[in-house]
């Protein structure tokens, strides 16, 4: 579940109510990793918070303020039990950072592989990549060099997610990303939007919607121009895909397939561990 | 010349003199049609300045406002023996409301077959579509029937200009504006920045950037869905032309082809003359 930061939290919250049915429920095991965050515990509090008045019983913190704490046996026990593990915003090189590699990780691949729903919101959605959107703005138009990228956790293989995409008019800067990395996909997430991801099937959830940009089938003279410099791109592949957007399979998905196979397909994650 | 509004008027002004250029030098008769504008006296003031700074030697105003005065035979005879007419910004609905089909319009188009450089900046872009970008916003999603397309002067047809490109974020706007029209292209001018349109070439000038989308294979739900209400679009496609981008003939042209012969194709003015 890959949300674009900014979600509801006080009102109807559709975007945390989904994530604790695709967790099982609200009795289910959840956590919160704030380690993307420098205010873990605020940021604990607004969770706790919102999901507890959604119901769930079994809430905690994963509080890892720096990477030792990610080897912890026993925190690991408890993610690797969780049926829902959300990771809160910040920055996304902090949480990969304190993560990538450690105890909490493979736990969180555990229990992925067991059917647990993962979610990041904001810099936990970037995060997630493996080829992570690390810092960077291109304000009006996609700029050699504007982005740089950064291993991610590598739960979401072959897609660059960016987030908060159409309320900070990101365009420009996922296409910065993608010109230079065309075999990779992009993906905004809007602000208070999910994208679920679920075997073959995606859906975008909440008050936004998601954007793919496809650039593999691009011309572009990105590496030919200095850095800084606008690249010509021709041929640029947009799909746009409001609230509501479902594709069920791949059989369904037509020029979404790709897209889901992408998202879906975790052989470069097994071929680390 | 398609200028998507706020060049340069002090500086370099390089979009300004490039319709010099474009009219033949600074010897010739120019014109500058501030019909767009309810302050076509200021208008025209910034104008003359600019151009006289660039050593235009025959520039006068073309003051338009209201319908009857387009239909002055002094005035268009004026017009129709200018090398350079330049349409300002203001409103494009004022614009073509004063001269659609009037004696100035006819004699734009005498000009214009005489070789004469036809120019419109923001509003006087806009105008020049046969079909107008007239009104409306879509914010931070393409929205079924956020704006309103106009009947404009149909110097450029099947292509929809818009203006204050990137400066204004307005994609949304205008794949609001072909989702629903599919056939048309869409072209988003940037601030400081023309697309030069002249036989079968194209070229971009200035600061910024032009961006074409093209919806002709899209696959969309537009028509399913509710006035207002986010459309799905699938295999949009797009294409960014930075400054200095140039495309030579329709040989060179690869995937801009239907772009530069849209633009260039005067079948269906001629229609209506």
């Amino acid at each position: 579940m890959i949300i674009g930061g900014g979600e509801d939290k006080t009102d109807a919250r559709k975007v945390l109510q989904r994530f604790i049915t695709l967790a099982g429920g609200p009795q289910q095991l959840l956590v919160v990793i704030t380690a993307a965050s420098k205010m873990p515990n605020e940021v604990w509090e607004m969770y706790r918070n919102a999901f507890e008045e959604l119901g769930a019983e079994k809430i905690s913190h994963v509080r890892i303020n720096e990477r030792a704490e990610a080897e912890d046996e026993g925190l690991a026990q408890r993610v690797a039990h969780a049926r829902g593990i959300f990771m809160t915003g910040g920055d996304q090189k902090r949480l990969v950072a304190f993560l990538g590699g450690t105890q909490i990780e493979q736990a969180m691949r555990e229990a992925h592989a067991q059917g647990a729903c993962i979610a990041g919101t904001s810099a936990g959605a970037s995060g997630m990549c493996t080829h992570m959107l690390a810092e960077g703005e291109a304000a009006l138009a996609p700029e050699k060099g504007a982005v740089r990228l950064g291993a991610g956790l590598g739960f979401i293989s072959r897609v660059i997610i960016d987030q908060h995409f159409s309320q900070r008019h990101r365009i420009n800067r996922l296409l910065s990303a993608i010109a230079q990395s065309p075999f990779l996909l992009g993906a905004g997430i809007d602000e208070d939007t999910a994208l679920i991801v679920r075997d073959d099937s995606i859906e975008v959830v909440g008050e936004g919607g998601v954007t793919v940009v496809d650039c593999r089938e691009a011309r572009t003279n990105v590496a030919d121009i200095p850095p800084g410099a606008v690249p010509q791109m021709l041929d640029v592949r947009l799909h746009l895909l409001p609230s509501g957007a479902r594709v069920a399979s791949l059989a369904e998905a037509g020029p979404l397939a790709d897209f889901i196979t992408y998202l879906t397909d975790r052989t470069t994650e097994h071929d680390h561990h």
